[in-house]
């Protein structure tokens, strides 16, 4: 029957209505979440400069940009493209707005983003991120490094599943301190990113690794050590402490680390917050807490978000200096491995309350009146028209709603009929 | 200070967080509408192929496409590009979706459009649009015309505007059944454009443009004499049969006619609706029901959505046959209306209830505590951490919050405070 292919392309999450509407209630759960916490929310265009987007970006974002070409125009030098997380555009906005808005900036942004990178299981070309972001003006006190992950860690918290979700919490100044005591400023690239993919290899393949760097063994073994720590804040900062490493970059990280977990422990997030040393996270702009959010019965499918503090959002912009701190939730991944593995229920039933059945076209206009006063009730309503017999009307009343009401002659002229429950 | 421009590319709507929350709050409230009314919500991506896009489209719709194309690749041949419209979208979904779906499916969709068009005021590239539709499955009743009509007017009047909405109704029927009837088929696009494009030339121009046609002076006539009518249902009817036009086109057309808006205005929306000839609706997949919301008291700007039945949805895309009815309010140029003219006041004063404020970060526990209790009594908090003075501090609160609490040293002790009110 088809003559086109009608599938969506590769990397799209298009969902079915009961799934759309499952994936919606959790999205507007984040988003009041969000907005309780105080955050403002705003949206950033979904096209914007190469100028802007690019600024900073390279490598693999640059790769996976999608550049946007109006058809009349020539398709050399497209400088447009589509935004590939909310953080650069809100950096554009901040600096665009500044005078209109009021420093510390709390702002959350909910809504897709793009990235043309290989479609793979639970990787989305277009998926949909949750953020909140807090950007100060000069400076940006510690305390929002606590504000951001707690906020985020309630959104996901209301969701309610049946399997824990914890933030695994670091600070970069740790390891650049810990480079910078053991003299591996050269090395520090190739440190970050061994770190960053110990997980994903096996044990033998990171120390492998740390060797072929020729830091000695010495150094290799507290990098070793170093990776080990996890657990609740007081426990990974007596083994910091417990490494022998001095100087004031590690101190400073040790103390952030200690100040932004320890507050959440003593919130009530204890359940869900660990202090974890092989989080620091690829993106070069996070300079001081890191950290990633995962559903620890579910890592192969690696984290459902992240975020972290940067010390100058907008250098590329602005002159100005505007420290932030932002946390963000892979809504498209989190929604994808929770209906892989059953983790959330449907949320809705049948979406409508009432269908009102009119048998005949004559009671059409009492079927009208009759669904505007229910709607006027506050439920949901629809009136089901069709030339079809009764029998199939009913049918179709019973797979879309709740509770049906037929309307024939003696109805019409009586004003008075029966709600039939289908459930 | 600014590096680069850091203002949004022309032609978007790029929102302060106060008016962001007055649009989101409209929104919400069309989908809120759109639900209570039965019609289930779904997402398509923003990317699709450019083979489904663009099967029918033509003329301008294919010159203000955006195609995309991912940096690593050539920008020869690409074959995607962003959905300029809910429909189109909507017709791969349902042939690919068809044996998930229940039929007459009632469906939403709110999101963005994208149009590469000239910016001008009021009319943006990138383009919030919230779209109802019901799409049949062989056959569709008449009364889903009425149906997403009675459901946008809804959503329209649920906004409390201080000036007029109406929807303006015609059926296309009517006007090719008196071409038909008057032999004029070589001329009919000729007479569409002229009826669409009446509004916006003056009279003379118009009676101009028909005799240049060559239709004969009686024939004109009966053009010009059909394109005054507008008003009451019972009214337009009685104008159209005194034209004297007869065939069985133009009598469906006047059936349908006062079959939609009668239900309407029966239904209560008769301060809302006109029977009005004048409306064609330019895109020709349009086969019956054409309608066009307006303010009238702000015409200058044009129509705000629109929509009419379509007796073929997917026809490129299957042999199924199709039908359906559709209604898109356009969001974002409403909003621009609205905004500009003060006509939807700032729905929200200040997002934030209660702003708690530590004199110092010794009492930075005791407030996210304090914060805490607050946050499960249902207001929305935020804490205000900062290196500064007091007052600096308390200026703040007072520019965000409703409310302030600021808590010393003797506070966090006895564990008592007090509410300060700023407004």
């Amino acid at each position: 029957m088809k003559k086109v292919n009608t599938s969506p392309i590769s990397g799209m999450q298009e969902l079915l209505p009961e799934a759309q509407a499952t994936f919606s209630k959790i999205r507007d759960g984040i988003a009041g979440v969000y907005r309780k916490h105080g955050f403002l929310n705003i949206e950033t265009p979904i096209i914007d400069r190469c100028e802007i987007l690019l600024a900073k970006a390279g490598g693999d974002t640059e790769k996976q940009i999608y550049k946007v070409v109006k058809t009349a125009e020539a398709s050399e030098g497209a400088d447009q493209a589509l935004r590939f997380d909310h953080t650069v555009p809100l950096a554009r906005y901040v600096v665009e707005h500044e005078n209109d808005l009021k420093f510390p900036f709390k702002v959350s942004q909910i809504g897709r983003n793009f990235r043309g990178e290989r479609a793979q299981k639970g990787r989305f070309r277009e998926f949909y991120q949750c953020d909140v972001d807090v950007i100060g003006r000069g400076e940006l006190p510690l305390y929002y490094d606590a504000d951001v992950l707690m906020t985020a860690l309630d959104a996901l918290r209301s969701m309610e599943l049946n399997t824990p979700i914890i933030a695994r919490v670091s600070n970069r100044k740790i390891v650049t301190g810990m480079i910078e005591a053991l003299n591996l400023q050269n090395q520090a690239a190739d440190i970050y990113s061994i770190i960053d993919h110990s997980e994903k290899v096996p044990a033998e393949k990171t120390v492998e690794a740390l060797d072929e760097l020729g830091i000695g063994e010495k150094n290799r073994n507290k990098v070793l050590a170093l990776m080990q720590l996890s657990g609740d804040v007081e426990s990974v900062v007596q083994g910091l402490r417990e490494l022998g490493i001095s100087g004031e970059m590690f101190e400073d990280g040790v103390s952030e680390l200690y100040a932004v977990v320890g507050m959440l422990e003593k919130a009530g997030y204890s359940e869900m917050v660990r202090a974890d040393m092989r989080i620091v996270r690829g993106l070069d702009y996070y300079t001081g807490t890191v950290f990633e959010f995962c559903l620890p019965e579910y890592m192969g499918v690696g984290s459902i978000g992240g975020g972290g503090r940067y010390e100058n959002l907008a250098e590329y912009f602005t002159d100005l200096k505007l420290p932030g701190v932002g946390a963000s939730i892979g809504l498209s991944r989190l929604f994808y491995v929770l209906a892989e593995n059953n983790l959330v229920k449907s949320q809705v039933d049948k979406v409508v309350d009432v269908a009102v059945v009119p048998i005949t076209d004559n009671e059409l206009s009492y079927a009208v009146k009759v669904a505007g006063q229910l709607l006027s009730e506050g439920k949901v309503v629809t009136v089901v028209a069709s030339n079809k017999k009764l029998g199939d009307k009913l049918k179709y009343a019973a797979a879309i709603a709740k509770q049906g009401i037929v309307l024939g002659e003696a109805e019409a002229e009586s004003g008075k009929y029966r709600i039939k429950e289908f459930n």
